[in-house]
């Protein structure tokens, strides 16, 4: 058995959950327990009944509504449960087992897939930071002088990370007329989103514990897509000094599969050169730039497509810059990349860069033009990337509709 | 049976702990399991033992390592429990039942009570506001346009907040020797301390709820002390757009015993007159200001006395901004007021504002003097309030050794 062999499940051509990607996520069917699973062509394998039927072992990881049980075991644990899978999936003296708990994809609801414990957003895209200074500040340096040393971040809200599909309700707040208005309350009206890729932390580290950006592969479990939709108005006027607040923590939406590491292996890139040089405990020891070919669409419209591979700080790199002050990391920590938005117009990956501050509305497919969402607008990312055995895998995606603002 | 009652328990005089307090936290005894508690006197009644043996009944939520399952219960069965711990410890008939429940208080360690689900700090004290301002940015108004319009706060990081005792190991990170020099790595070479007080969330709200300022006693159940820890250095140069992110996550520490808001009822006070008159959803219903006399001690030498009543914002007002963009809370939600300081020098909350960036050294009684904190220093952070039947009640202490960075 190996990952060259042949599924003997009938996966489309072209699907993005090739034998050669296996995510894992949570689902229910019909009002069941969640369970977790992993995803191959159309159809979803239990993975939660798999193990109790004894076809696979997890240590008992898999009997749970969240994937942080394993997702604390490490890396040979992920390991050892992926080539178990693909030899249950390759080999067909396990079909008759297995076939029984094959669901298809489109009889599942997915559920978050990880109870997140912190969550943490970088700003790592330089031409994100660069379009956002000359919007916001066209007076100064596009890019303050700690950007080039450091990845910025700051702590988002943990308990409104959702799961893709749940509805984003528009949220309510104060915001300015003008730079010399009083603030008003009231729904925002510059709703924007940010497309962006995350990471699950598996393995935790103690308070006091520097995490090496070489320790980033034992410790990451796997990449999800992040969409930190944005409250504009409401983020200009509440974030200084202490950084954006209500303007993020109304809901970030995650993609349901988590792609493992080993799926990406093929999509692995270096990262840009990076100049001034970085301090030692930010270098680079192995390459953690990934290839990630997106889209963002509104109702169905592709309005931007960026690639994550020019990320100027790569996630190695974030991991060892958010512990290096010694703050421990758990089991379903969650940081996100930032924007991605690359040097093109067509690849960036939020409205307000999009837009030009609102100044270049983007048209639709059916003729309509933003600059922000308007209430029913659905926005969904997707992700592709080079997979293993030179086939494309997939992230699925991250979609959401917008509701109008509550009374 | 009333709380004018008598406790059979020998209580010293003066105790921040008489029976009027009855906080509740988490406690081991040679290296048992976690169990809850209150404390009374010098001594700790093991909850979790009554709740066994049926001498109180909180439908089993005093059976965990932490308080947020009988925390989630609301505000009935927090009176409840309340009232019958009352009725244990002043009815005569009941002492053979507890007195062998009750347990030296310097004979348990404390734990963290509570599983912190987000954290996040606010910065509503008026004279810390414009002192910082000053500090850093003398050229400019000391307090910005939002900031009397709204409780300014940012997301902290829930996994590194610890309990009362743990050490402090200074952290290490990137600071500027002056505004042009290039960044070094090392130990943060301005360690500060941030006096504040915590609210600790039960009752959780859903997404897309708000929650008002009338509700705030239905959803928060108590309070504790809390140290901001805060390396201004790593601060000062990474902050900018995002906020604080390693200046504060490397641990906050929070006091064991969480004083239940009816031991609060005599230390109300309305909040200051604000003005501009606030947004109608930050309208205050009820007096939520607390007279908590606070005092922060540097190797036993008070530096310090804040005075918890003069907060611009009071804590009501921060729930109800906290959640107006629909963002959902969780029980075990912490948020904190920020740095406490008052008008005069000798109550401000932070090193940077007492010793005023450090160009006036605080001397302590040994006659050493102190800018920041040193390695070896320890931060001892108290507060009394009025309690019932006009008896003072303590919130015991929240402190910390700091120890030298690692390497």
């Amino acid at each position: 058995v190996s990952e060259l062999g042949v599924t003997w499940v009938d996966v489309p051509a072209g699907s993005q959950f090739p034998m050669q990607n296996l995510p894992y996520g949570v689902f229910t069917r019909d009002g069941s327990e969640p369970r977790i699973g992993t995803r191959i062509g159309d159809r979803v394998l239990d993975l939660t009944a798999a193990e109790r039927t004894g076809l696979l072992d997890a240590g008992g990881t898999l009997q749970a509504a969240v994937l942080n049980d394993f997702m604390a075991l490490g890396r040979p644990q992920w390991t050892a449960l992926r080539q178990r899978l693909t030899a249950l999936l390759t080999d067909g003296h396990h079909r008759a087992d297995v076939e029984p708990l094959l669901t298809p994809a489109d009889a599942v609801s997915m559920r978050l897939p990880v109870a997140v414990a912190d969550y943490a957003d970088f700003y790592s895209s330089r031409n994100h930071a660069e379009n956002i200074g000359r919007i916001l500040r066209p007076e100064a340096d596009p890019v303050r002088p700690n950007w080039t040393w450091l990845p910025v971040g700051y702590h988002g809200r943990a308990g409104t990370v959702v799961v893709s599909g749940t509805p984003i309700v528009r949220p309510c707040g104060q915001r300015r007329a003008g730079p010399d208005a009083a603030p008003t309350y009231g729904p925002c009206l510059r709703l924007d989103i940010e497309a962006e890729v995350g990471f699950l932390l598996g393995v935790p580290s103690r308070l006091g514990e520097r995490v090496s950006t070489a320790e980033f592969a034992d410790r990451v479990f796997g990449v999800v897509l992040v969409n930190d939709w944005s409250a504009r108005d409401i983020q200009s006027w509440e974030s200084q000094p202490l950084g954006p607040f209500l303007a993020k923590s109304f809901a970030t939406s995650i993609s349901p599969w988590v792609v493992p590491l080993d799926a990406l292996a093929a999509a692995r890139v270096d990262g840009p050169a990076q100049d001034p040089e970085v301090l030692p405990y930010l270098r680079r020891h192995q390459p953690w730039g990934l290839d990630l070919a997106m889209e963002v669409a509104i109702n169905g419209s592709v309005v931007s497509r960026p690639r994550f591979a020019g990320m100027y700080w790569t996630p190695d790199q974030q991991l060892a810059h958010l512990t290096v002050n010694g703050a421990s990391t758990r089991t379903g920590d969650l940081y996100a990349s930032g924007t991605v938005s690359g040097p093109e117009k067509e690849q960036r990956g939020c409205l307000i860069e999009l837009t030009w501050d609102g100044s270049e509305p983007v048209t639709l497919a059916d003729g309509s033009t933003r600059t922000f969402l308007e209430d029913g607008d659905t926005v969904t990312i997707t992700a592709t990337a080079p997979g293993p055995d030179g086939v494309p895998i997939g992230f699925g995606e991250v979609t959401g509709k917008v509701e109008p603002a509550s009374g």
